[in-house]
């Protein structure tokens, strides 16, 4: 209790450039999203007084969530804290090297919106924050005529846009009122998607998130920015583990996306138009970003 | 035992020419698809032989899904079979003008596909359909900084996205090879929807569904139909009832829905192209078809 209302002290005083940070859900195959480990590194370099939460989604009991929640877990063991960073992790377990720690709990998107915003609140009170990163995410396939459709449907449902409108919903709490709410979509969404339909649903879902939040009165502060980026693929090492023979001079470097939230968050004129949904196109190892 | 079995010749000896209706979801306010007893009347006195298969979403437990289930039930009370019609309804409550019902069950997604298929097992057998129109939905407001936003969200996934992905899933086991699948979308989805954040996503994922589900090998078979309708505000009692001092000559009217649906099913030629979603524009009683 002591060190919550310490924080609580410290936020009211120093009102620092904070980052609220929503870390990956778990790895998977595929057209994954999953980078908040390297932002997270690279956002501890290069920021000062920053939060951040990372969350990823809740798990169903036994499923792989959990086992790759622990993997990531010892991932997350390997980062540096360089400097003074202010962060709060929401995630599936604990990050040590975090100021604090938000473990997911529920079933439900409800529950865990509850649980979510009831901690952020210990954590944050009156204190807003500079940026929201939600890089939570995960890739199954399957066809209407699969027999994992519909559950590989609830599983990408629950991993993207649970993630993504909890997100949301914190940035209307404690978004800055120019401050950045970054939420990822997928490059191949913008198509049909019949060899992963849930996935395309999931992902469609989030392009719809972040126009509406875009628009006038959709709940976020007015001069704050939603902006969703559409990878194609990402150049993690989960993505090289599963495609080792891919050509990885088209993935998009981690480090990239790490730069852009960071230039996007400490330079506001350097954002896109609030509600751009940006595609994110790597090809000899350069990559652009394209509006959609 | 012995309705089913005799049932399961006479679709096995007929080959009828089969609808598969999912009747509407709840009615409620605002830009919302409720036009399932409508069209099944319009059917009833049209098509011969057909299956009619009428879902709406799972109930939560006290909410008031139930109560307008009731209402509905009343509402269906007034349908007259007047033709011979084989109708499969699949719904909160029994249809005594069906000749088969479906009660939903489940609190989950998944459970509802489960009992759902096996229920539509049990009445279908190796027999095939010619059409299946899901007209499930509802429903609710919410920007991000709504109290409902994440309840309301949750509702919607449930009402417009389950329903649909589980008539897919239908399509690809009982839809002929040049049946017709409709769904229901939305015109304002098309956009953001800042002050309905969770209706958005649930319709902008119906029309990810239609696209990937109109595209090569997305399960259904291969000259089958998949066709969105995406209205603006239908012509419904309910409607009137919450909106009378609307425009009402630019509201769609049911009876032009369910011609359109009677004329795609026995006339596929006349259909659009697979995959299409189909914004419903009215203007002084008119009413056309612009695809998106």
């Amino acid at each position: 209790m002591r060190s919550i209302k310490l924080l609580r002290e410290y936020l009211r005083a120093s009102q620092p450039s904070n980052f609220v940070f929503f870390n990956s859900g778990p790895q998977a195959l595929g057209p994954s999203v999953i980078y908040g480990n390297v932002c997270m590194s690279y956002l501890a370099q290069n920021a000062i007084g920053s939060q951040f939460i990372a969350e990823s989604n809740v798990p169903r009991k036994g499923d792989r969530l959990r086992r790759e929640g622990r993997s990531r877990f010892h991932y997350f063991g390997t980062f540096q804290k360089k400097n003074d960073f202010w962060v709060l992790n929401i995630d599936l377990s604990t990050n040590d090297h975090a100021d604090g720690n938000i473990l997911v709990s529920g079933d439900s998107w409800t529950e865990q919106e509850k649980t979510i915003t009831a901690e952020a609140e210990k954590h944050l009170s009156a204190a807003s924050v500079d940026g929201i990163f939600c890089v939570a995410g995960g890739w199954a396939g399957g066809s209407a005529s699969s027999k994992d459709f519909i559950k590989n449907a609830e599983l990408m449902w629950s991993q993207s846009v649970w993630s993504s409108s909890i997100a949301a919903k914190l940035a209307s709490l404690y978004l800055k009122p120019n401050g950045v709410l970054q939420l990822t979509g997928a490059a191949a969404a913008t198509d049909g998607t019949p060899g992963m339909i849930g996935y395309g649903m999931a992902k469609a879902a989030v392009h719809q998130l972040t126009k509406s939040l875009g628009a006038k009165d959709s709940g976020l502060p007015e001069e704050a920015s939603v902006l969703a980026l559409l990878p194609v693929t990402l150049d993690t090492p989960m993505n090289r583990k599963w495609m080792p023979k891919a050509d990885h001079s088209t993935w998009t470097p981690m480090s990239f996306i790490a730069e852009t939230l960071h230039k996007w968050t400490t330079e506001p004129g350097c954002r896109p138009a609030t509600g751009s949904l940006l595609k994110l196109t790597t090809a000899d190892n350069e990559t652009i970003i394209d509006p959609q």
